[in-house]
């Protein structure tokens, strides 16, 4: 049963700011342990990798062999059932297609002054990305990671996937064909990040790691954040739903559970104006959890962290819907534009009835790896320019150095920094 | 004395790749340190603010005054020497210009298979920005990490900026007025980052931080990224100068120490295909330092950490210099953007022989604010964007979601994941 709450209660502020606090993420304290594997891959290199993967993923890498070769991943996608071949490749496209535009333009101009003035963009060398094995073995994660990687330009894509066992999804493989990932590692967890991140004598380091991963996995690209870059802190994820009674309360309690089934921290959020109507969607979520595969995982998020909110008028919830900042925001309303249009705070935002989340997960385009946790209030999906940097670029002559020159050397030295001043003096003289 | 390097040198590679990876940064474990203070924030609030601020910075808030008035920032600005005045405002004005175009273009468009599509960006409501005091109190910070913010529309900008001894820098004031700050605290170090970070009575949380400090401000800012966005990790900056033996070696001297002079971590490399133009240039860097105010540091920082090597030619540096990914790089050659155009990693570039960097530090327009320790592998400087964040969107209808859904439902269930599969099958049904 999920938390029902109205905003004619007298206690509604209280419960709702505590909706908005209340922290999904484990409490345990991993971080001690996640330095220590990377202070060990660091110093023991492969050695580290070769034992820490015995440990935790149960197969030794000198016998199932540390890369995957491109013929079995050729392989994967040759033996892949039809139906889902053309689904990744439409996906893919897709993909690709809303990732160009996000390609950033240079800059170049030359200013009042006279000084040329820009900007340009370059892609990094090496992106490594981290995909999840085991039950979260997603093949649209390594389309969404490694898409935006080719599309910015990166010479090389490097994965990383723990196999437990030495299992590996074969529908991973055929993903990362298509995306065309050039280098695939057999090593998961904080290991893998590590080596990513410093390189050991077999994996080259990366300038930039992105990609989804448990705490371990999480806490490790925190830890390494600086020495490389990385796409985000992230947590568990959660959908916010604004639908009035004209859905068919069916669908909505099925958008509720996509959230839900993911894991039991992930977090389903109803509002609606229409008490009636809440009790129809929270029956039909009840139904619909009998008939899941993963009701277990679904019930308990939505037992946990679900939560129905009944308010008066939908624009009244926009502040409240900003306050949670929410990774996916439904609007299956009549006018979505309107409403949306008043929203500042969410990671992806979808319009209509005609819209459940999932397609966004899939098929869309735009990027399924959103800010999570009630990061939307300060950061952004993946992008192609996670995988890019700018450089900015100044040309003075002697008559435009002249114009704005004097003004610096005047700054320079009420900072107390006389070289500073000097070299441009001594260009003035 | 600064090293001295030879590309035809035997040795050259195992020199040159140790300068590539010596650490100018501390060694010293400051993070727990770090960790205890932010705890104790959290924990007490203003209390602990009072009593670290009394520790560290030898001042009594409640006696001092927590916060500064606009009524001193106006004072401080009218009581400026009309020159400086100038220079702040023409510096102001500039900035200004080049971060407007900065701001991003939203995006939205309905695709092939009917589909619409896009991206919004808003700004974040609250922008911390860290000012340093003491030695390094620099109007021109203010400037850079302000006008970016400003400009992306963040609702409210907060600076903290430690007064040791209850003692505050009235330029700085002066340029927080300029760039319109809205609350300035006294408060420093990690304290004053937890507090921006998570909040205490007096002090209302914010969404992103940006701002230089010392090593505890930037080991506190690496803490609480992710709690809110952080502009980088900054270590000790560094500039690069490609110069022939066209240029005045008195110049090409100025340049170099005008980053020494920064702090004894900083570091300045001349390459030049001129073994005797390297020796006028290395005479005149000590010649200028005898007469230099901030001669002690500028002499640590180029006896360790300066280097000059010499090349056969300016194309064969190319790949050194994106060994290097310099903050600054300047290239006071004959054709300068032929040279650029081949350089894949560098925060700013200055081009020319007219360009001393230090233009870029206060009126050229672009951000000084910049990635150092060879992080401009991955990372831009500061940026208009960092204020901001995006948010996509996408809308079907009944005729598009049945183009694309299909491809969706055969992912989600080849995932694993029926809720996902079911909230689009109902709509197709």
């Amino acid at each position: 049963m999920a938390l029902r709450l109205s905003t004619a209660d007298t206690d509604f502020e209280r419960n709702f700011e505590a909706l908005v606090n209340a922290r999904r993420e484990a409490d345990e304290d991993i971080s001690a342990d996640v330095t220590a594997i990377i202070k060990d891959v660091r110093t023991n290199g492969d050695q580290a990798l070769q034992h820490l993967t015995q440990k935790f993923d149960g197969h030794d890498l000198e016998f199932t062999g540390w890369r995957v070769s491109e013929a079995e991943c050729e392989a994967a996608l040759e033996s892949l059932d039809p139906n889902l071949r053309i689904a990744l490749e439409l996906a893919a496209l897709r993909i690709r297609d809303y990732h160009e535009g996000q390609r950033p333009d240079n800059r170049d101009y030359i200013d009042d002054a006279g000084v040329r003035i820009g900007a340009r963009w370059n892609a990094v060398e090496r992106a490594g990305i981290y995909i999840p094995g085991g039950r979260a073995a997603y093949p649209s994660s390594v389309l969404m990671n490694a898409i935006p990687a080719k599309v910015a330009g990166v010479d090389k894509i490097i994965m990383v996937t723990p196999t437990p066992g030495g299992e590996i999804n074969p529908l991973v493989l055929a993903a990362a064909q298509i995306a065309d990932v050039d280098e695939i590692w057999r090593i998961g967890g904080a290991q893998a990040i590590a080596a990513l991140a410093y390189g050991t004598e077999k994996i080259s380091s990366v300038d930039v790691i992105t990609g989804p991963g448990n705490a371990w996995v999480a806490e490790a690209k925190r830890q390494v954040y600086g020495v490389v870059g990385i796409d985000m802190v992230a947590g568990p994820s959660e959908i916010v739903v604004v639908a009035d009674n004209k859905n068919d309360p069916d669908w909505i309690a099925a958008d509720l559970l996509s959230q839900a089934e993911h894991d039991p921290t992930s977090q389903s959020i109803l509002f609606t104006d229409d008490a009636d109507y809440a009790d129809q969607v929270s029956a039909c979520v009840d139904a619909q959890l009998k008939q899941l595969k993963t009701e277990q995982t679904a019930t308990a998020s939505w037992a946990n962290n679900g939560a129905i909110i009944v308010v008066d008028r939908f624009e009244k919830a926009v502040s409240l819907i900003d306050r949670l900042a929410a990774e996916h925001l439904e609007l299956a309303i009549d006018d979505p534009q309107a409403l949306f249009k008043r929203i500042r705070h969410a990671g992806s935002v979808f319009l209509g009835r005609h819209t459940p989340e999932a397609v966004g997960d899939y098929v869309a385009g735009p990027n399924h790896v959103l800010p999570t946790g009630r990061r939307a209030r300060f950061s952004s999906g993946l992008s192609v320019t996670d995988f890019m940097k700018r450089t900015s670029f100044l040309e003075c002559d002697e008559a435009s150095l002249s114009r704005i020159g004097p003004a610096a050397i005047a700054l320079a030295e009420a900072e107390g920094l006389p070289a500073h001043a000097e070299s441009i003096k001594k260009r003035l003289r």
